[in-house]
């Protein structure tokens, strides 16, 4: 399927034209903790750091290079993207810090236990919460900490724009949107991009570049810290990579095998 | 002196708007080994990462907030501010890297070591090159590595602002320019501001500032990793601070013996 969509983009006459490397942050301390992070800004573990540099180097070993970078308002994303930038000798390329790219808000479940969670909850509703497309956790409480509209970060946005809490639909609402305005005619003036961002920014982005349908994007698994390679034709439609793991036309770089054996593993952490 | 100043400062009814904290870069692995580094892109040393990390908890301690961040195109001062922006909490803020705040270029010169050019052209020559306001040292040859036309940091500028080499005179005019266009009306929005730069970038800022004489700033020496605090009343002039040491006036944060100490060390160098 991967080598037919090759030949039609090759037969309409499409040339390679930009690349963009996506990468998923490496582990935070409440990865490690188990909580429900959400918006919540907790820096990365040691193997968080660990990990993006690993991932660092390995986009260095293919000699990618990068005319500018995004990433979310979240030091875990910021630091994993400096360890790329700095592994790749690109510090110095003009970075974009967007909170459309952030985590999907948790809501009210932001900050709790997952394992608690489920004891108080049961699997069924939290699965619910944590894998339906358009089924958002219980709103986080506007005095509360997690409610965006109270952090100084985003004193200068618009309050009607800070969500309560987001379903994966929601948040694919603010990433599509920053993705076609923003990113898009960065491609379209020719340039190569890098990304660190989170698990559910990248599953709203990855659904929209590859038509993923929505039962199946909410299963779909990013590992943390391993470039996702993309490379864009010069209508900015996606070009399948050999290598990529349907439903991705992108490719992963690393051991195929361990990625593979990561992105089954993302899944069990409340079973 | 500074005293009569605020006095005067207050007559005319100025309140105090915005702050901007500048500070040098910590020590590169160039400076390590005595070189004249000038426009070469080395890293900060493993005492430079230290030196930027506590410059960033000085900051920290005393509770400075910040909008937005300025920084060069070089790693030393952008892992400056990194180390500065993780110690204040403050990395989710916009960085802009500016080329216009780089060290000075020094021409023929990058890459010698400090002493043996000494040895080669004279101490009395050497000191012209170092200490004169507007004679530069000798031109880098357009086909070096030194040349920044030839550097794909800079592919998409004219190649008729990047300099073969730069006195003082001719660093201020680019830094200057950039703070009155792009830095100030940061300020008249209210902003407080974070600057990680280099010894001569900064040396052109604070002579404008502080309105220092061509023949006494070349002898002033800024420590590095130190941070700078200057408050600007609400017409863009700087509030002299009580602790400022002439002939700045804004203070530095930290042990003020120590900083004496260090701003007389630096001129030791080449002695």
């Amino acid at each position: 399927m991967l080598l037919r969509a090759t030949q039609r983009a090759l037969r309409r006459g499409a040339r390679q034209k930009s690349t963009v490397v996506m990468m998923r942050h490496g582990e935070s301390t409440w990865n490690l903790e188990n909580k429900f992070t959400g918006w919540y800004d907790c820096p990365l573990s040691e193997k968080g750091h660990e990990e993006a540099t690993e991932a660092g180097r390995l986009v260095a070993a293919e000699g990618f290079k990068f005319d500018v970078a995004f990433t979310s308002t979240f030091k875990r994303a910021i630091r994993t993207l400096d360890h790329a930038l700095e592994e790749t000798d690109h510090m110095w390329i003009p970075v974009t810090k967007a909170w459309q790219l952030n985590e999907r808000h948790y809501g009210g479940l932001q900050g709790l236990d997952k394992q608690q969670t489920v004891d108080k909850h049961g699997i069924e509703q939290v699965t619910v919460w944590r894998r339906s497309y358009d089924i958002p956790p219980p709103d986080s409480d506007k005095s509360s900490e997690h409610w965006p509209g109270n952090d100084p970060k985003y004193a200068k946005l618009d309050k009607h724009v800070m969500p309560t809490t987001e379903s994966l639909a929601t948040t694919a609402a603010r990433v599509v949107p920053y993705w076609q305005h923003v990113i898009v005619p960065e491609l379209i003036a020719g340039k190569d991009v890098l990304i660190a961002a989170h698990g559910n920014s990248l599953r709203a982005l990855v659904q929209y570049l590859d038509g993923i349908p929505n039962d199946e994007i909410t299963e779909l698994n990013i590992p943390t810290a391993t470039p996702l390679v993309y490379e864009f034709d010069d209508a900015q439609e996606p070009i399948p990579q050999p290598d990529a793991i349907a439903p991705l036309q992108g490719r992963y770089l690393g051991d195929q095998a361990a990625i593979r054996a990561r992105i089954e593993g993302v899944k069990a952490q409340t079973k």
